[in-house]
């Protein structure tokens, strides 16, 4: 009695288990039995993001990770609050080790260059890096997943060689950066997007004197309009960083080491440059598989499926669609990373997913202040011959009495027919979490009257009875009951 | 030619006040051309929110706002935040004078009843309070708005008359209790909704030593289901503040003061008790107007018009719609005050509005722990009848590895079709914007699987690379999985 009651337990698990996987995995890959084997090659936010979807979606699957890099699963975004000390040590933003993998069963390769891909075999070739180049390894694949993110770009103007001339994009940039800050005394920032503020930040809290130099007219031009640009710039200003806008840099000089910064006519004695100057997909492997290339990344569909159909390909690598101006873009952040790695491994184990048009949600934190933005700018509607008009309020991050109520500005950037397009914050305070609603706001095409018309919630320490999109919305019906729209 | 000229920008002038008029008024003020009354009774956020907008909309009509307080314009949620000390003084919280509305040309009568309203004659009577019965005044309107709030409940057991026994909503309360707190020891509040968890932190930030009672087994039995309640307790209990939930008050005992609070088998000695028992709808002025009364408070439409064409009610005072629920309900809040008070106001002035079916988001503040809801709790959405899963997630608020990162716990309610109806939040910061997004993600129905793939913002020192409500969003779409929706 007491053996049959096991042996139904038994059964009964043998019959959970088969549940599970059919729910887990796709029907694709119940039917055909094969354990499939995926090789990603990047171990990046994007990578890692596939690794551990394919892994959630499928007890089975054989996943490998290839990687050039030492380190995996690490915030790149973190690197300026290492060197503004907000966060202690590099080692804190590795957030995993390739051991840790194992756990999950997924094979991490560390330090290995992929430098050949057989797309009508299925094979690749990679090499360990740092030893004789004799030493090569073939593996075959059933999936290839491209995650080789991008490079910084460096303009070809001279002196990018000298020694104290970095760029910033790995872990190992940011150490090299911080050795060598730690020493010395003067810093040039080249490029006021994101990274180059921050980083300016990160060194002026480390004590050096540090100009931030953009060769267009103002900070963050890729997404803020000029006049809340200019807002964070008296900021950073205020906090004593040097800005000087509007010229490109020209030159880097010195003998063996920089001396030097030429940015139109003012000549920087510096000890360090930094490179803040933008990024390129890294396309070369998905070119040497065939994979097709867009004008600016790799090409995928809504699945994250390249031109080659068992290729896949994510993260900084890829072009994306832009909601606003239907035409491709790049969307260079780690939630997109991460967020397209969870569709392509739903779609290699059989699950539909799409990754949907990005509106480009961005966010940062510069000392105390925080800013960002999504979907479109006025400036870049208009650009793109997108008629818009701007809804802006100035306001508080608390009820007026609360103590320590911040400021807050919001500009809301509508079309003629009301729908909002995009929106900009800055504040000392609650910006993330506001551009989220707005992004929802995007996605969901509701109009300024609507959104006047939302439920926020309240309370005195939290916010005002009337919330600051609330009163750029209500400007901007404002505006467009002007026009008589 | 000079004059001439002159006279041209005098037409000109008199001709763009006339487009504003146009614009700003109504159609049907423009042709009627008579100078509109208005008078609003009761002077809180909903009655003054009316004023301020019809002024907005309309610069000719006379408005009127009579109410029985001495003070206009004050944030009665603040009141909690004066005991506790946060804000300085209780004059901080009076947002303006009734003198700073006449340079909006509004007219504020305080300290004074309105004690009849003949609806057929449009005519009303009030009397100045504390003064002479005889001297009474009567009025004409127009449109008349009822915007009379509501008072507290105290629920029908002996000792309430006591000394030391308050109610708590009006400035006036605060200011008492705070002076009887400031020469006394020992507090019960009594029910733990929002006022009185708040009012129990204040008076224990003064040095009292308090207990909360509370009739039902949690805290904000209203909003929250008991898993995320237990949060919140937890935190208040490691305040220093006693609870006790699942008993009623029986008896406040005492000889002219209070002495004793009995509740369950337990008896208190106590020198002040706080009666946070909850708030009826003040109705009886539209009982007398003659105006249609509903299940809990005054019948209006979506454009905030009574049964009674030319009246108006806005605030605690009525009714709203429930948008998960299909019922109607009460949605006392000053966020909802204020946003009635517009769409009547646009009504008045001939501007189409509707006040749409509320989720009643509400949000909270008690030391470090900020907790909301909006939409249904799932205990409040199975009492409907409506079946539906929850998706919960406990994260952080920053990047792992960011100091200062806090526990962040979010739930998530789901109709089994994936439809989300109510989101609870609870965190040490960046609570009360989250929870807007969910009102936005509840107004807008999007389902499960849609806010798992939404593009949220992330920067390291703000927000986790995968949002809280990502998380739970996917939990919640797990538990569809199984369940084979």
């Amino acid at each position: 009695m007491l053996y049959i009651k096991k042996d139904r337990n038994y059964q009964l698990i043998l019959f959970k288990k088969r549940i599970q996987r059919i729910s887990k995995a796709s029907l694709w890959a119940v039917q055909e039995k094969k354990r499939m084997k995926v090789v990603i090659v990047g171990g990046g936010a994007a990578g890692i993001s596939t690794a551990s979807n394919i892994r959630r979606n499928d007890d089975d699957a054989e996943i490998i990770v290839i990687t050039m890099e030492k380190h995996i699963a690490y915030s790149p975004c973190a690197i300026p609050y290492v060197l503004s000390g907000d966060v202690e040590h590099f080692e804190d933003i590795v957030m995993h080790q390739p051991e840790d993998y194992l756990e999950k069963n997924i094979k991490v390769i560390t330090n290995s260059e992929v430098f050949e891909i057989k797309s009508n075999e299925n094979k690749l070739k990679y090499r360990i890096k740092n030893q004789h180049i004799g030493i090569e390894k073939e593996i075959s694949y059933d999936y290839l997943v491209i995650a080789t993110g991008a490079t910084s770009f460096i303009p070809p103007i001279s002196g990018t060689k000298l020694e104290g001339v970095f760029k910033i994009r790995t872990l190992e940039d940011g150490m090299i950066i911080k050795d060598w800050a730690g020493e010395n005394r003067v810093a040039v920032v080249v490029g006021a997007g994101l990274i180059g503020l921050e980083t300016a930040y990160g060194l002026k809290k480390m004590g050096l004197e540090v100009t931030v130099t953009e060769m267009l007219p103002q900070l963050i031009p890729r997404s803020l309009d000029s006049d809340m640009a200019r807002i964070i710039q008296e900021y950073i200003e205020n906090e004593g960083i040097k800005i000087i806008l509007g010229h490109p840099i020209e030159e880097i000089t010195g003998e063996k080491r920089v001396e030097k910064a030429i940015i139109g006519d003012q000549v920087i004695d510096t000890d360090m440059v930094i490179m803040a100057t933008g990024i390129r997909p890294q396309i070369k492997l998905a070119e040497i598989a065939g994979c097709k290339i867009g004008r600016w990344a790799i090409l995928v569909n809504e699945k994250m499926q390249t031109s080659i159909p068992n290729i896949y390909a994510v993260g900084d690598c890829v072009e994306v669609y832009d909601a606003i101006t239907k035409q491709n873009t790049q969307s260079p952040l780690g939630t997109t990373a991460v967020r397209q790695g969870k569709i392509a491994a739903k779609n290699i184990v059989g699950i539909k997913a799409e990754f949907k048009a990005v509106l480009n949600a961005m966010v940062s934190k510069i000392g105390a202040m925080e800013f960002g933005a999504v979907g479109s700018s006025k400036a870049s509607a208009m650009h793109n011959g997108i008629e818009v008009i701007s809804g802006k309020s100035r306001a508080l991050t608390k009820a007026r009495y609360y103590p320590g109520a911040k400021r807050i500005d919001v500009k809301i950037i509508s079309t003629l027919k009301g729908r909002i397009i995009g929106c900009q914050i800055v504040a000392e305070e609650r910006v993330a979490e506001r551009l989220d609603t707005m992004s929802l706001v995007i996605a969901q095409e509701v109009t300024c009257s609507e959104l006047a018309e939302m439920e926020f919630s309240y309370a005195p320490p939290l916010s005002m009875v009337i919330d600051p999109i609330i009163l750029a919305a209500e400007n901007a019906c404002e505006k467009l009951n002007k026009l008589g729209k």
